[in-house]
């Protein structure tokens, strides 16, 4: 098992070997980008997928539905500018809600960021695999297989520790957004000049009763689309990662990455509508665009790879953030400590099989569906974007005596908190019976659990408390030591109980009147100097004698410590053991919840 | 738990109540016979199964087959009726064959009897729910729960203890009997007197292709039907619950059996030839005779209802068999010791447990089909037959300078162990394919395990093997104490160490140079008379340093044990364990397989 795990995961790291790899603009944009990018990939189609309820024609309304989202888009970008300078050192949305909200705010953010990288996750690597079968829709039936297989990847990669990313990231970001633009050059050329050709509208189910196109409909499609979004607040974690001027770097890659990233959304909107697009199970709007820009060639293919390789990357973000995140809550005592241990290769471990089993669960739960799991996405993602910029608003307020301009940078954040937090109600109410629900209720609960580890913690370090001018105050101590039978293994047990105590009882348990005469006899004959008390058991139970027994010797003295000792068989193959009782597992878990005894296993070989 | 074990198993009860209730003959035939008599319950229907392969008019042929089984079940029976009056302490097939033939046939029948009681317990429990599901059709879909239903409410009652067993048996069994009769009676009368209609035939599928009636098909029809002799046996393993004369008793009632067992199975094929049964899904045989000889009124439901109690029944008698012969295989050193442990309520509740796991399973695992069961069933049992009447002859031969009459009780045994034999070899080459492969497979795999278990028995019992005049020599003794912290647990575990030795190591796994350097110095300011040591960790593991450390302590002497005593926190609900690191049971599960080395925690309550 062990060498399997060196196989997989890799020699050992030792502890001074962590760094930060810092990254060019460039690189930077790679690394923290892939997340916002990618979603370009399904959140058009999001918005399809609801306006399409309404009938074909309702598609029309997919173009201002885009270009609010746009919109949207550059006002959280440029509230965002203003957190990487305000926290240069990273200001995730968990510090800055605590630092300006109080913590509740600030837990709530860090629980609402915690879900949503595990739905990072498990939306990319299923859209990504979408992308896949689209093109090779053979695969479509094996997509959750797929799925887990992805995971499993990046589980065993940043199990690994991913180290070069900048390099590993650069390569197929810029491929996907070459390909995207290239994809969209070519689109909207064709379609200026006419030379576009419309996709043949799929057989469509005219018999099924349209929806009405409603106003709630449409605020749906853009809740559906706000997808695009996510991913928006990676830059302003990572800022230690940029070259001096950390925030200025920062800045400038954030704005880029806007720029970037809502060109392609527009133009993959645009097209869609151009070539009438209409949302299909088994093949991505996105799969459908490349095919009429470009037709069933390489090219297509290339923009098919470009996208799931992205989206993979985009999931491989939340292998670096969630452990990260939970390490802090850890380190906080929100979250079990171990959430803060490093493993061999430095990197957070339990946080990264954690994040990989969830995920994977929710892949299969979905069916690797895109689709079902954007509605528990955006939600989480808008409610950290609200608190971390109404954070930020309290923050300019606090600095208003050092800070002339605070009124400016208050405002710009107060237009983004205002905006996040409409998004989040128009998320939360359109898309609450499709599963937003569960996220509003995971939250709350998830904030709960952080007070109660916590509370736990807080009131495990006053019970453990010590002065410590308080000496050490002997205790009395006896040893028991049931008898079976009279053989080597028991032989070696007296040894051992010999060289810890003079205070030695050796007892047996009783259960047929034969046995316990022959070892009786056995007994005497040995003669090793230690009386054999006979415990009789009616009921045929090992256990409840012993713990009469125990509790006589402790009758008097109550804080007496009885420490029962038992030799434990320990048989050449596993399977061997469930051949012997297992009395001192059996008796463990019997007398663990008793103050003041111990069980003691000497462990005693078999050579067979 | 505990609570919820005693309401459903009950209140312990004292070695000193194990005790045999004496069986009149009345009383006997009920508790012994239940298993071959509800046979009949579906040995017709496993007949006609086959021959309809072949076309409706195939089923002609039931008759012949029945008249064959019907002449197989009196020839085993008077085979058995010697083994009676040869073994009158009991003599079930693993003693006769162990006994006369050899270790290894004795554990080829003890194997194979096992799976038969497992069958058994299946077979029954499965086609006792279809008597059922043919009365109240809408519970057909639910077949699989109700027969885990079954299973579980005969684990618990026979954890219970069963008692006044002869009493529970007798109603079922003669109501059986009673309606069965009964309707033959009525069934015969109406053919007679030619008021019998017959049913209307079943949308039969004619496009089907019928299989061709060869003679192989004919035998594979009497191979199903063999099914009626399961439990001729059972009589002669309880000899000893009968009134003396016993052997007398037990023979008188034996014949009894036989007598009502083949005329309720005789009356069953006839009528289902009369009436022109052909074999459904949903509806057994016996419901199809039941409804067209007496209509679908109140005595309908009677006969189905005491088929269902007395198939039930059946299955009972598997959980007295099971436990019983895997404790004597338990106790010969063939199985795990613990099958001899007599539980709580002093029957074997191990095997108990085991028994309704397997068979449960078994009932999952073929949707309870009693059809796709049956074929795993008869092999198992017509092999024990063999090997216990071949066992006979040998123990005739053996006698015959005491026996004047060996001849003839040998020729009678050798009857019995030739047409099993035969049927033997018919049932597991008609059905070979059909699932009694598993079986010829899974006999041969039991007997190896039970000689491996026996062979690591006898190695352990000679590893452990001591003279009594060896007297106990003095070990050396070093303890080890690994600090985290400094706090009340470890003053508590160090408390504990000092009791146990002089030799006391403090030492503290480094992982952070903050960390140590903060620990060292609360240490000395402790000032407790240990040094502590420190143990570099660079890759931040526990054990790794630790291991090395007990390494150089056993270097100088090996024989020397190494305690090492560490501090496990025990709070007051189990979800807290999660919030602390189990270093306990990593350090164990690390260091069980060293030699001399022993892992001691400490409980330290916590308060909260």
């Amino acid at each position: 098992m062990f060498s399997l795990r060196r196989l997989l995961v890799g020699e050992p790291l030792e502890t001074e070997r962590i760094a930060t790899e810092r990254l060019t603009i460039f690189k930077a944009l790679a690394v923290f980008s892939s997340d916002a990018l990618s979603s370009v990939a399904y959140a058009t189609e999001e918005v399809l997928l609801v306006l399409v309820l309404a009938g074909p024609l309702a598609l029309v309304y997919g173009l201002p539905v885009a270009f609010a989202i746009a919109a949207l888009f550059f006002i959280v970008t440029f509230s965002y500018r203003q957190t990487v300078f305000a926290y240069p050192s990273g200001g995730g949305s968990y510090i800055v809600a605590k630092d300006n909200l109080g913590l509740i705010p600030g837990l709530t953010a860090g629980a609402a960021l915690l879900i949503d990288y595990v739905m990072t996750v498990a939306v990319s690597v299923s859209s990504g695999i979408a992308a896949i079968t689209s093109a090779v829709p053979v695969l479509h039936e094996h997509r959750v297989a797929l799925g887990l297989l992805a995971v499993a990847i990046l589980v065993i990669g940043n199990l690994r520790g991913v180290r070069e990313s900048g390099n590993l990231f650069s390569l197929p970001t810029y491929f996907f957004i070459g390909s995207i633009l290239f994809m969209n050059a070519v689109g909207l050329f064709k379609w200026i000049t006419g030379g576009l050709a419309t996709l043949p509208p799929p057989e469509f189910m005219s018999t099924e009763t349209l929806a009405p196109l409603t106003l709630f409909l449409v605020l749906r499609a853009f809740a559906g689309g706000c997808a695009a979004l996510t991913g928006v607040e990676a830059i302003s974690n990572g800022i230690q990662a940029f070259f001096e001027p950390v925030s200025r770097n920062a800045a400038r890659t954030l704005v880029w990455m806007a720029v970037i990233a809502v060109s392609m959304f527009l133009g993959i909107s645009l097209l869609a509508h151009a070539i009438g697009v209409v949302p299909l199970a088994t093949e991505t709007v996105m799969s459908q665009i490349a095919r009429g820009v470009l037709g069933r060639g390489i090219l297509y293919y290339i923009v098919q790879t470009s996208t799931m390789l992205v989206l993979v990357l985009a999931a491989n973000t939340s292998f670096a953030d969630f452990p990260r995140l939970s390490s802090i809550l850890g380190r906080d005592g929100f979250l079990p400590r171990q959430m803060a241990n490093r493993g061999d290769r430095l990197v957070f471990s339990n946080g990264i099989v954690f994040l990989g089993v969830i995920s994977g669960a929710l892949i299969v739960l979905f069916q690797g569906k895109t689709h079902s799991l954007i509605p528990l996405y955006a939600v989480g993602v808008f409610l950290s974007f609200t608190l971390s910029q109404s954070g930020m608003v309290v923050h300019w307020w606090r600095l208003r005596h050092e800070n002339k301009k605070w009124r400016v940078h208050a405002a710009v954040n107060g237009a983004g908190a205002l905006v996040t937090a409409v998004t989040f109600a128009v998320i939360g109410l359109t898309k609450f019976a499709r599963g937003a629900w569960i996220v509003l209720i995971l939250i709350p609960v998830l904030v709960s659990v952080f007070l109660a580890i916590r509370r736990h913690y807080d009131m495990v370090a006053q019970d453990l408390r010590m002065d410590l001018d308080e000496k050490i105050k002997p205790v009395e101590h006896v040893v028991v030591v049931p008898i079976a039978g009279i053989h080597r293994a028991v032989a070696q047990t007296i040894a051992y109980a010999r060289s810890l105590s003079d205070d030695i009882r050796a007892v047996h348990v009783s259960m047929s009147e034969e046995e316990t005469a022959k070892i009786k006899a056995k007994w005497e004959k040995w003669d090793i100097g230690i009386p054999l008390e006979i415990l009789p058991s009616p009921y045929r139970s090992l256990t409840a004698p012993l713990l009469r027994y125990i509790n006589g010797l402790q009758k008097k003295e109550k804080t007496r410590f009885v420490t029962v000792i038992i030799a434990e068989f320990l048989p050449k193959h596993w399977w061997q053991r469930l051949l012997h009782n297992q009395s001192a597992l059996w008796l463990r878990a019997m007398l663990q919840w008793r103050p003041n005894t111990v069980i003691v296993t000497v462990p005693f070989h078999l050579k067979h």
